[in-house]
């Protein structure tokens, strides 16, 4: 029998999702919710209905984990919380300073439902978190370093269409190679903001826009770009659909620590990602920790996980003999 | 109260064991074991014996974990259940072949006499599997790749020395560059053998050997050189003890798959270590793991165990809210 999945919320990543359960074939896709009228909203699986919000407990017992594709900021530390009442759900909650509330008020409600609520899944927090996690435990006198890039940020991106004259724009986050290529080698390097990433703008301006205060308001934006070196490039619409229409992503993880009874030799350990599609990659660490959480909700598990509750078994559909017999 | 670690076998392993317990301070090294006269055999632990393997039954109740530090083809065999009786066992068995058998054999005493048993622990069976599985989870469709290296092989150095009129060897597995970035870039490339590793190869030879005989030995030697394009360097005695006294490893676990409805993006998921020390970043994560197996056991979790079917978070010294907050 396949795991049923319901999607809330249908953009990048809820459609990432239903992609990822196309190449799963032990999931299901059952139910897409959204906030929109559903007659507007086309997916891409045949026979599957979209439902508005409001229909979702109604589906309760037809779906076995409910991912939530919605906004860190607003959505998910309500969401979560709410739909973990009726579903085993799972999210990927980035504010990673806030993750340790919206992990408590998750664990609360999934305990009293009996369900499994799975936080912060992804590649950041998610995937490199788990790398982390491991390499610290390995290597426990060392350094972490994290780059993130070359990539789309969408807050940045975002950032930059707020500024008058700006009709939309690209934001890539790039790592300088000089900093990776030092911690690669084992120079233990302390690195500022500006040493670790660049920012390169692709940007489009209205007929007639101020280019230099537009560029000037971009690379001094405290937060967003104050403390980078940034570049900005003006171009068409055109070759901005063109040339930087994918959502590209990436990053390492990387972390250098002494062994040896006087901690006398080196030793490098790297995760490192490069995605055509940030999102699609994103729901594809989801669906895996879904199937987590339904099987961890059938052993009788409950309350809130995140990936470093989980034995990684848990998230592969294979059987325990293949994994032993060809992945150990 | 420190987990209390025995190590059976004292060569460059159970001394990388000693050196990781040194670097964790929730461990304490209580004695070592080993095969050879006790008296000849000298540790770095101030205040730590030194016993005949025939005394480790002894001092079972002081003991949390045995770390067994023998080799795959006899030793680990028998030692791993056999011990699995008296203490938590960790191992680092590493014929990929023979592991569920090895698995089995270490389970059916385990459960029986309520200890845990984790096998198969280090970085190949070890990180590198789990990176497989981890992988292979997220992006169903796709391709793996490992490379080992550049790095010695013991096994292939030993190889060398068996030849007549060889004194010392050192042979290092290289990965070649240009598949590693024919896989980094996405081609998805079919490799041979001979396609993904060279190996380089340093020899001393006696005063007056035929060294054309012997490089030809070498080449030509089946399973260890034949099937891969090899370089033979005959080197002095001097030559090798200076720059080739080291023990060196690393390699790549690179996982290409396929996201979005139609397959029609690439991503690249790449785990790579770069060691100083192949013996003791083994023996780092194996004590990371005996960690594991201590608390699994006062959970009450009994049997054998891979890294598949541990939660990160039992593996690091550190809180629960301190991985959430600092590494998620």
């Amino acid at each position: 029998m396949s795991i049923r999945i319901g999607i809330m919320g249908y953009g990048n990543l809820g459609r990432g999702i239903e992609c990822a359960i196309k190449q799963n074939d032990d999931m299901e896709l059952v139910a897409v919710f959204t906030r929109r009228n559903p007659e507007t909203v086309k997916i891409l699986t045949p026979d599957v209905n979209v439902y508005s919000v409001d229909e979702a407990i109604n589906k309760k017992d037809e779906i076995d984990v409910l991912i939530l594709c919605g906004g860190s900021a607003t959505d998910l530390p309500e969401q979560t919380p709410e739909y973990a009442k009726y579903f085993n759900v799972i999210d990927s909650f980035d504010t990673h300073a806030k993750i340790p509330e919206h992990f408590n008020n998750v664990n609360k409600v999934a305990k009293e439902y009996n369900h499994i609520g799975i936080i912060s899944v992804g590649w950041d927090p998610g995937m490199f978190s788990l790398n982390r996690l491991y390499a610290n435990a390995i290597l426990s006198d060392g350094n972490d370093y994290t780059f993130w890039g070359k990539g789309v940020s969408q807050g940045h991106s975002d950032a930059i269409r707020r500024i008058e004259g700006v009709i939309d724009a690209r934001q890539y986050t790039v790592p300088v190679d000089e900093a990776v290529m030092s911690v690669r080698n084992g120079e233990n390097p302390t690195l500022s903001t500006r040493q670790k990433h660049t920012r390169e703008c692709f940007v489009v301006v209205e007929d007639g826009a101020d280019k230099s205060r537009i560029e000037n308001e971009i690379k001094t934006m405290p937060n967003y770009f104050s403390d980078y070196d940034t570049t900005v490039n003006f171009i068409s619409m055109e070759e901005l659909l063109k040339n930087h229409s994918g959502i590209p992503h990436g990053g390492m993880v990387i972390r250098s620590g002494k062994t040896g009874w006087n901690s006398e030799n080196n030793n490098i350990i790297e995760y490192s990602l490069k995605l055509d599609s940030n999102p699609e990659f994103t729901a594809s660490v989801i669906a895996a920790y879904a199937r987590a959480a339904y099987r961890l909700n059938k052993e009788g598990e409950t309350g809130c996980k995140t990936v470093f509750d989980i034995a990684p078994r848990y998230i592969i559909n294979k059987s325990y003999e293949e994994i032993l017999g060809n992945l150990l």
